[in-house]
């Protein structure tokens, strides 16, 4: 037909579907024959939103909080997540640079909008992340994935970001822990990063949504040592709010006005039961259950980097948070998308290949998510042992 | 201080804040010291969320539906909405053509991100919603805002559109109902837009965010002549679930999977617990209740064309639908954003200025949103009265 032969904008071409979507996809269809699916590739605590945030919820239902809210969020929100920067990390944050926003997805979509004209150039790490990526590329950036690996713990740092900087580059991209890695920046490293996107007269942009989700020492945000940072946090991960869809962004004080302006237009305001609803989220009742699946978390991955290795899955960087584990394949496969494809059909094991996250070396790496509790972690290490024997054997 | 002396994106200068933002926090503010303030400015409807929507939503989040869902929305719900087509308008929509978004505002992101490279051009009304015209400058557009008056109804028409095509020109953007004027395309002439656009591969998009909300005549959607369009809704205003964030977009086949990436990318999904809510915006019990508040809103639209002649304030153009009137005022001041200044600090009636809306002309009119019950309009309308004749004595 002659219909819709517009051409879409040139950006989608930069815009790749996610591969693992291919994969869950065919997962989901064996799932529907009957099969037992492991699902080890998706990045979505298994534990559902507390108790006193769905209690909230449907009490802000019956009292009708239904209607838009200011642009920015609720204030006693705001100050909700103000005091929660006070009391985990011992930082001022006034809460009139924290914009509610829908998911951490509306916050990166703020800060992109804010920063980068067509053919800015934007500075991150690869692997890294897909979406982050790709909110640089709707706005037309011109990106820079910097191939980075075990010697850096898969981060950027000030000395790589100043020995590959260049004229048009205006964003220096972080994220802590990093997706898929698991991989922390410490304070230092931040404040250094900091610094020289300050020298260059660019932006420092902080993902924060695994923030909290930290099994190795404090947590850490780059509030602490750049106030001048933008940070995306999420309710998401470590408050297990996935499908609320809320986040924030930490916005500098001199940007705040430009933000409110980009929120008023780009979403009008963050959904209202969700806002009411993530104020249980700091509750007192709420902050134990957290630590708790902390913890569980924390023994996931201790189980994971004990056993990963006697499967010949090597992880040369310990992930001090988020809920991934990013191995080292090479010794098993020189294409870890196929070798993934081939584990799902024959164990109903589902993991997310490299190609995700890296453009270099990619095939070498694959993603395991560790949202599903020990003894299914076992049960998918016990297949994945069995596939590799088997294959050996042919 | 030197700390974020990060310049921002140009873009910024092109997207204005919301003149009504500072009448609306004056409003605030005299409502603060005690004032009984008339908010005739705002675009919320007055009624709550239909109760088989609240209840819905409690019981999605009993049954703890609070996780992602698939990023073009539940299928439950992308078959309700092709149902909602066919029942209300007769037309046939593919569900795979839905794609459920995060209020109307996300449907006009993937819209903008789909169609518009930097610089293009895309043509639309003046006077137009201030935040349809800000979504083509996030993309760096280059907008053309023909100024149309009651003449054509304050829309575009095929003919208007042809004569003012410019060659880089790549959209046509149309509202229906629109906002601020009310007014209504009919069925040939958005036929004979969509021709236009297809001759010019360009691409339509039609803001049916209003869609219901008419009151002459029977309601109708771009799609019943033009499958190729694609059509922005919400369920804010017809449904009453602003603050739940929930609207959809209709994509051309043709496009489908390249929205789909996009969503995946911007957005993830849109609220869980709003998209199970909205199944009952459609139920059996929902639907007699939306017809009476779509009369309550005609009644009120009727009670101001009657009686606003009487005050001076000329609606050249009866709107059809939404719940806005547009009003000339030229008789009464040369400057009507101080003259909705002076009114509401003379009077506590708070109007919408010309100037949010139309860059020509836009001195000369102010929007009146019905969003207050018949008594509420008659004190308002008083007071204006009052206001006028005071300072025809001056």
């Amino acid at each position: 037909m002659d219909y819709a032969d517009f051409s879409v904008a040139s950006r989608l071409a930069h815009i790749r579907p996610f591969e693992v979507m291919r994969l869950l996809a065919r997962a989901q269809a064996l799932q529907a024959q009957g099969r037992d699916i492991l699902h080890l590739e998706v990045g979505e605590p298994d534990f559902p939103s507390p108790p006193a945030v769905i209690e909230a919820g449907q009490a802000a239902l019956a009292a009708g909080q239904t209607r838009y809210t200011p642009a920015c969020g609720i204030p006693e929100l705001r100050e909700a997540i103000a005091a929660h920067y006070q009391r985990m990390h011992g930082v001022s944050v006034d809460p009139a640079r924290i914009v509610v926003t829908p998911g951490a997805s509306g916050a990166l979509l703020l800060a992109a909008a804010l920063i980068v004209n067509p053919g800015d150039g934007v500075l991150m790490a690869d692997p890294t992340y897909p979406c982050n990526a790709h909110f640089m590329a709707l706005f037309d950036a011109d990106i820079h994935r910097l191939a980075v690996g075990p010697e850096t713990r898969f981060q950027l740092t000030a000395e790589l970001a100043r020995a590959n900087w260049r004229a048009h580059d205006r964003l220096l991209m972080l994220a802590s822990p990093a997706n898929p890695t698991g991989t922390v920046v410490t304070l230092p490293e931040l404040a250094q990063m900091a610094e020289f996107a300050r020298e260059q007269k660019a932006a420092l942009l902080v993902d924060e949504i695994y923030q909290g989700l930290v099994y190795d020492g404090a947590s850490h945000t780059a509030l602490e040592v750049a106030d001048d940072a933008l940070v995306i946090n999420s309710f998401s991960k470590y408050f297990g709010m996935t499908g609320w869809r809320l986040g924030w962004l930490v916005a500098p004080e001199a940007h705040i006005e430009a933000v409110e302006r980009l929120a008023q237009n780009i979403f009008l305001a963050a959904s209202t039961p969700a806002q009411y609803a993530a104020l249980a989220a700091f509750s007192p009742e709420t902050q134990p259950l957290l630590e708790a699946r902390r913890l569980a978390f924390a023994e996931r991955r201790d189980f994971l980097l004990r056993e990963l290795p006697k499967l010949g899955l090597k992880t040369p960087v310990i992930p001090e948070g988020a809920f991934y584990i990013y191995c080292d394949v090479s010794a098993l496969t020189e294409d870890s998308f196929t070798w993934c494809e081939e584990l799902l059909e024959a164990t109903g094991v589902a993991l997310t290949p490299g190609r995700d996250f890296g453009q270099t070396d990619a095939e070498r790496w694959i993603r395991i998510a560790y949202t599903c509790d020990v003894p299914r972690l076992a049960e998918g290490l016990a297949r994945i042992a069995r596939f590799i024997e088997q294959r050996r054997m042919l």
